[in-house]
């Protein structure tokens, strides 16, 4: 089919077969499709959408542009994903627990960039560990331990970082069938059967509103489904720092907290209820109230925090961080962000609390940045909470005077204290 | 400003600034700006179309990234442009009456593509007809003769000329905004002050649909008065044949007929139509009617068909065929397309009728293919006309028996004979 027609019938609104995606997608990867012809479909795409169908032909086209992952066990192997937010540590934790549980957690996980931190930035601060591992390996340890967390490789579904490039420097990124399209080739070719998607929305959030959330949601519900995965999606609140820690190490730290049993309310009760929710998408749970009984029986035996040092052992990572954590590089000064009057916390612009981060060296503002992992912050105040001018709204962990300043800078605008009260929000907003 | 940035404003419904635009056009221009980020803004643009001071920023953007023609004389200088048609050669006869009536007239035509003709190729069928001229003896042609027909020179609009071929390749040459701009920068950068544009709509037009017409028509007016040029728009017919004659030696030897009087009615009617309005719109007429008595008058004196031979010699090609037709490259065998049944003309598929002459060797596939000027087709039978089976409703002008066959299959499957008499179309359908 001629490449002009194949634009223009998209353009036009027609569905696109799969014969003209295979040869959109095989030639875009192999290089012979030239970029200028994909970024005008992929801007169209952007105006038209996809049909669920057609989205399905074209995710299948990019998960069959490299390999794909089997698992010679019976799994039932199983992710989660989050869309990203700030102190968003929730993947640390509930991946041990998910392998206590006797599911097989095979996560490729991302970097952070901008204001949202990411898993292998957080788990690169535990001395040793490597997320770089061959996909052999990765096997190997997802059978053996239960549950392994690296990067993206090269081989698996190749046509989406070129893709994501290019979506990158033509204002495509923000279009959801793009976006489903991209988190599921990665996890359709990672080998799972079953995903639970964590998307976040509010002011920390990619997706700031909720309407756009619930459409990626469903779009994601609905496309894993054509792909013959068994995905749900949680609708979660990233209006705030999930937890109280915000940084590298820092969210290590609260990861073990947690496995520990000692984690703070809202990210504990997220852990517990994926971990639940998954066990009963696998098959293991009978229910989500036996599901959550049976985490909190492997966080209170120490199951799930000896699961947590067996994958960090297993992957080059000094396992005794999780009984000494002062092993976890947290050598950074620390300041105290104190409240600059008295009333209620009634809005906070969560975007701005995770470029604090970035600013104190603890994430990306381009993708060659290296990141210290030990500045970040402790946050103590939540919306909703009264505060008397001057209390420590958070702690600051920084390594230099200038990024000191340059964060609490940012963080005065983004926490807005009000004469009012107003009401904690809900953690989790929809579940499909 | 980001490119990223532009693209996404404008997707986002923004409208963009000059110094936006500047920035895309130039960079586009020089190679710094790739091809897929201004394919993205391309496409963009097809979906959100542009605002008049907008357009008129992108045009001003594309004319400044060439040369701009200044002429020394008083001119008035004044051209016309058509979107394209079958056996549309207005140009011809129209340009040296035009001159006859004290314009001046600096036209840069194009080539034959697919099923339309270029008026470039029709002159070049006159012996020694020189289109590649260089600008300054352009100039000097159009001062010194009156009028002048080149070629599309690089130094003009470079702009357009990449960003047609990359339009060409994306999907997105149909695009309102982009035509108009493609048109109205090359005319402002040839130095016109006037411009009458015939916008061509029906089976044979680029715009088959009378409303695609008449948005462009309205487009061009609203940009040229934007860009300071007084552009005016005339709707036009193209669901047949204009005149009798298609391909490139016969519409001049058809153009020479309507320069000595004897044209056919419908192309003879145009050319007084338009120079009568050129004439008042340049100010050298008082009225309309005026107009077209001052063109009888230079078509009878024979004045009008003196002015063409002047210009064919000062472009090099031999002004005698004004005179002896038969100097012009008609050495094609002849054969009848008949009628194949009783009945009237009801339709015809115009642009197939074009495909006919592209099948005989008379217009291009592609860009590089070289036109026989001698194919072609003179037609007797009109929309609206009764026939009898067998009757002759064209003379096939061929070179080879597979072209001939080809033509005829063509030209079957175009030409559609009813029971029931229709009405004859109107030639000019709306003046803005």
């Amino acid at each position: 089919m001629l490449v002009y027609e194949i634009i223009k019938n998209k353009r036009d609104g027609t569905v696109l077969s799969q014969a003209a995606i295979d040869q959109m997608i095989s030639g875009y990867t192999d290089g012979t499709l030239p970029d200028y012809q994909m970024a005008a479909l992929l801007m169209t795409i952007f105006y038209r959408g996809m049909e669920t169908d057609e989205l399905a032909a074209w995710t299948r086209a990019m998960v069959h542009s490299g390999e794909v992952i089997e698992f010679a066990g019976d799994g039932p192997y199983i992710d989660k994903h989050s869309t990203g937010g700030v102190g968003d540590k929730v993947s640390l934790p509930l991946t041990p627990i998910l392998a206590c549980l006797g599911m097989r957690v095979p996560m490729i996980s991302g970097r952070g960039l901008g204001h949202t931190g990411g898993t292998l930035d957080k788990l690169e601060s535990i001395p040793g560990y490597q997320t770089g591992i061959t996909v052999d390996r990765f096997k190997e340890v997802v059978d053996s331990v239960g549950c392994c967390i690296i990067g993206q490789t090269a081989s698996l579904a190749p046509a989406d970082k070129k893709l994501y490039a290019l979506r990158d420097v033509t204002a495509t990124v923000d279009s959801i069938p793009l976006i489903a399209s991209s988190i599921l080739s990665k996890k359709r070719a990672s080998g799972i059967a079953g995903l639970l998607m964590d998307v976040k929305t509010g002011s920390g959030a990619f997706m700031q509103r909720f309407d756009d959330a619930f459409a990626l949601a469903q779009t994601l519900v609905d496309l894993g489904g054509a792909l013959g995965m068994k995905v749900r999606a949680c609708i979660t609140d990233m209006n705030q720092v999930l937890g109280r820690k915000a940084g590298n190490a820092l969210e290590i730290l609260e990861s073990i907290e947690v496995l520990r049993g000692d984690g703070p309310e809202d990210v504990t009760e997220l852990v517990v209820r994926f971990a639940a929710t998954m066990g009963v998408m696998a098959g293991v749970c009978d229910s989500e109230a036996a599901g959550r009984q049976a985490v909190d029986a492997v966080i209170a035996s120490g199951e799930a925090l000896q699961k947590f040092a067996e994958m960090i052992e297993a992957q080059g990572g000094d396992p005794r961080v999780c009984d000494d954590t002062g092993r976890l590089p947290l050598d950074a000064q620390r300041a105290a962000f104190l409240a600059p009057r008295t009333g209620h916390i009634v809005k906070v612009d969560c975007e701005k609390v995770g470029q604090s981060i970035v600013a104190l060296g603890g994430g990306r503002r381009r993708i060659e940045d290296v990141v210290d992992p030990a500045v970040g912050l402790d946050v103590v105040a939540r919306i909703g909470d009264p505060v008397v001018e001057g209390q420590p709204l958070a702690t600051v962990f920084y390594r230099t005077q200038d990024g000191l300043d340059e964060a609490l800078g940012i963080l005065q605008r983004a926490y807005q204290i009000g004469d009012e009260p107003v009401p904690a929000l809900p953690l989790v907003l929809d579940t499909i």
